[in-house]
């Protein structure tokens, strides 16, 4: 009756990004579980492959097949639901005794697979989440440049919204993050382009992994986008005109 | 000519929440640099109070008293200029032969003070960021309910805001963060209750250090705010309608 479930949170993708208390978890966790596409190692699985005991027991979640399902499907939600409640079931019954620990890349409470689980074990179950540095914050420190100054509106899209949506927003924000790129980048460059801002527009891919690549998305090729890229547009907000103009 | 300056993101205040990487630089450093208010230890220092070499010389970077002053004066805005003029200076002199560590609550570009020493320091001084968790990841970790789903639009506002703006941002997105609360905190009740959202708002004091505060914003008293606070709005996003109604 002294089990739990710990997610930590992994960060955007370098091992010594992790915070120290997830460090200090995961070095020390009996059982892992983490989220994975099947045939695939999994990017949170990849985070961690060097701090695990040698004896760890692991739990890899595999997503239902979804190639010959649409997203938007009713179906595929419902086998996404499925999906969600079994591990759910699993997971609460393992945490009755022991302790388990669940990899979730960036913040576990950003978009994160994770709540989806966090929901349904809400109740029957010991819960601990450790914050992570979330995908978006590793990539704009990749670029190099500050984000957000003084009052800018920062504003967070998903490449899977409607483009009028993402128009909307790309015209009354400053700074600009847009996950979920993939094969979204063509719409998310199309709509950056009628908000006029496409040229200030970066996209970092596997920002702070070994394999990161940085540049601008007008010089980026929009049919060939990994899932872990974000773009990104930089506020310019409210300072001393001076530093503006480079001082 | 080996020196150079690392600023290391603190994440939102528990030590443990520091990133590996930034926990070894600063367990490390012989020099470190800070922000403060005069008469203050301040909240970065705090931060790393038990991380320190016993023998670590310190530079607190005060900043210019500010009483006698409107923030929104030129003359303030050129007293502070001034500050971080020379500081750069002084910093890019040091930062020749040694290496600083410049401590920065959070994430360092994301509405950092440090950003007006680095964008001086860029070309003058060999210069490393390492992220932090946003402040705003922590307090939303410390409510302990989900941020962001499915196409959610996050917009980041911050309490220096004109009221309308406020409003047409809060009205626009789903989840909301405002920063920068303070004093504001009057003036984003009243925008929150304009957009109809006030019932919905959390307010987080000190979001994960020792004397952390978590209320709804209701229940808060708007003219007794501290500087560390954060507004947040949880979004409701596009997942399965059974997860919505609890199951
Ligand atoms: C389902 S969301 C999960 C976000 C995660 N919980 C976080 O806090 O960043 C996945 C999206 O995050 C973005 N992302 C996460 N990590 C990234 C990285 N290291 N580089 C680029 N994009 C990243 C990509 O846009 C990706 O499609
Ligand atoms: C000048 S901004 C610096 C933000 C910082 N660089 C970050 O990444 O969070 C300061 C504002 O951040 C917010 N903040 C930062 N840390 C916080 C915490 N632990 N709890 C509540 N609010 C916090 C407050 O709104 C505060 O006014």
């Amino acid at each position: 009756m002294s089990g739990k479930i710990i997610c930590a949170g992994l960060g955007p993708g370098a091992p010594d990004l992790l915070s120290v208390r997830a460090d200090r978890v995961i070095r020390n966790a009996p059982y892992i579980a983490y989220f994975r596409k099947a045939g695939h190692m999994g990017q949170a699985r990849q985070i961690v492959d060097a701090m695990l005991m040698p004896d760890v027991i692991e739990y890899p979640m595999e997503y239902p097949v979804t190639t010959e399902l649409p997203v938007s499907s009713i179906a595929y939600r419902h086998a996404l639901a499925e999906f969600y409640d079994q591990w759910a079931d699993r997971l609460a019954d393992m945490a009755r005794t022991q302790e388990i620990v669940v990899l979730c890349e960036g913040d576990p409470f950003f978009y994160g697979s994770f709540m989806h689980l966090y929901i349904r074990l809400q109740e029957r179950a010991s819960l601990e989440v450790i914050p992570g540095i979330t995908g978006m914050t590793g990539c704009w420190n990749a670029i190099g440049t500050p984000m957000t100054w003084g009052d800018d509106v920062l504003a967070v899209l998903t490449g899977t919204m409607q483009e009028a949506d993402l128009i909307r927003h790309m015209q009354t924000a400053d700074a600009l993050v847009v996950m979920k790129t993939g094969r979204n980048l063509p719409k998310i460059c199309r709509a950056l382009t009628h908000a006029g801002r496409l040229q200030d527009a970066w996209l970092v891919e596997r920002g702070t992994m070994p394999n990161q690549k940085i540049m601008r998305l007008a010089e980026a090729d929009p049919n060939n986008c990994p899932y872990f890229a974000t773009v990104l547009v930089h506020g310019q907000g409210r300072r001393p005109d001076f530093e503006r103009k480079g001082k």
